[in-house]
């Protein structure tokens, strides 16, 4: 009876572009920009923004670097939405992280002026313009002149009270679900997941209000958060990421609207910008 | 230290306007329509579509009154993607489910004459013009005069191999990620899980290309796959839907838009189909 067993995949050939283009198109993140969260089933390696968030990614890297990622933990799991995570408190002998801002002014959206964007080609819901500034999906508008990273699922933001003001990457998110675009302009974002969502998206959802753990023996700890440049060279995870000003990454988001394999009765020749991220893959490995 | 630990949401109040609506605004869907998928974490409720596949809904409610959903297995988890899953396949001694297809003509599209269509007003990526028939995301073309359901997260597909005829339902898959809206027109909808998506969001990400589990001791099995209308009253799971062609349902497209919450510095007034989704709730209950 195979004939019951459809054929498994959804014709959904890994694209061949990135794997095949050369070398100059993919670039190694600079590991004073990757912070790695080590949760208990394993890495979450994300990439910050300092372009977009200079204040707040410098804050984060004085909280990795004050060792207080270690113990904190995954708070919140809301299905189809986020997973949230925060520092750890101090103890009660034990002082706060010196040098760690607890609030600092929202970095919502940038100048646009001079700022190195690659646009996509089709309508978005959310945005007059869209593409890629870096590894960074972004919007950007002409009657503003500003540009901002949008919520993409992988994106990382830093979650806020009512006060604009008040986050500071203490604590943070990750989108997990189908784009909350709405959030866009609204929070400060400070980056992306290059590896690992499946250690955040793969979490049982909090059955509070909002997704949050109903008590702190569902959280998930976090076990460690450090910047690459911080780790010994041996230690850290090799990653590159193709460059969205290369010609392949051109031929990738060509590819990715035709879709000229046979499988595709009616190719829709448009893409979404969260359907254009940039692919990731280890060196010498396949594409992520 | 509070100030360390920042206000936990995003701002994210549930809002009120489904909460408040008047119980004609919601709908018990036609337990004939409704197929219970049981996963060793818990119940996967869908509803399926006849009015968009009629074929393949047909033979999805033989397949669960045979019991070949029972022995069957999610067989792949690609992150930000689809799980997907498959009946059991017979046993030697044992004969294929009787009058059930192992494949089908495709319906990827229907004539949307006559189909009630609730629009929304913001334009969309991928389709001419975007909305709901019921409680399905959909796609619509004038030039063509045919709608579609939509990719969105949770929106449930019949997965087939290269020959758009080779889908029956024995296989089929489940958004998790970011709306593949790509796939649109090139697969058969069935319908949209309104309960349960935490089941199959949270299983391990399989290692083999595509997401597939590489084992298949690494598959989640499926317990049963039951219509509701063929399970006792008492145990059925007791869900209502807004209905979108409701005043109550207009509103909540407006305050989504909108944003009035002091939260939001940048309104964007704009929604996208997929964050449109009619919610859920448990009668007596919170909304889901």
């Amino acid at each position: 009876m195979p004939s019951l067993l459809p054929a498994a995949a959804l014709g959904l050939t890994l694209l061949s572009v990135p794997l095949t283009a050369q070398n100059t198109s993919w670039r190694s993140p600079d590991p004073a920009d990757l912070l790695y969260l080590e949760l208990e089933s394993g890495r979450v390696v994300i990439e910050l923004a300092p372009e977009f968030a200079p204040l707040h990614v410098a804050n984060i890297r004085r909280i990795a670097q004050s060792g207080f990622f270690d113990g904190g933990a995954v708070v919140r799991s809301q299905d189809n939405y986020v997973a949230q995570w925060r520092i750890r408190t101090p103890g009660p002998d034990e002082s706060a992280p010196e040098g760690v801002a607890t609030s600092l002014p929202p970095e919502f959206e940038v100048d646009a002026t001079g700022l190195p964007f690659t646009p996509l080609p089709d309508p978005d819901t959310y945005a007059p313009e869209v593409g890629f500034v870096g590894g960074m999906p972004a919007g950007r508008d002409p009657a503003t002149g500003t540009a901002w990273i949008t919520h993409c699922y992988g994106v990382v933001g830093a979650s806020r009270g009512g006060d604009p003001g008040s986050g500071s990457g203490t604590g943070l998110y990750a989108v997990t679900g189908h784009a909350p675009r709405h959030l866009d302009r609204n929070l400060t974002m400070v980056g992306r997941v290059l590896v690992g969502m499946e250690h955040l998206t793969t979490l049982p959802r909090g059955t509070d209000e909002l997704g949050f753990y109903a008590t702190p023996e569902e959280y998930a700890p976090i076990l460690g958060g450090t910047m690459a440049s911080d780790v010994p060279p041996a230690e850290r995870t090799r990653i590159e990421v193709l460059r969205t000003d290369s010609e392949a990454y051109r031929q990738y988001v060509t590819e990715r609207r035709t879709r000229t394999d046979d499988f595709f009765v009616h190719p829709v020749d448009r893409l979404g910008l969260c359907n254009a991220m940039p692919p990731v893959r280890v060196p010498g490995g396949g594409a992520r």
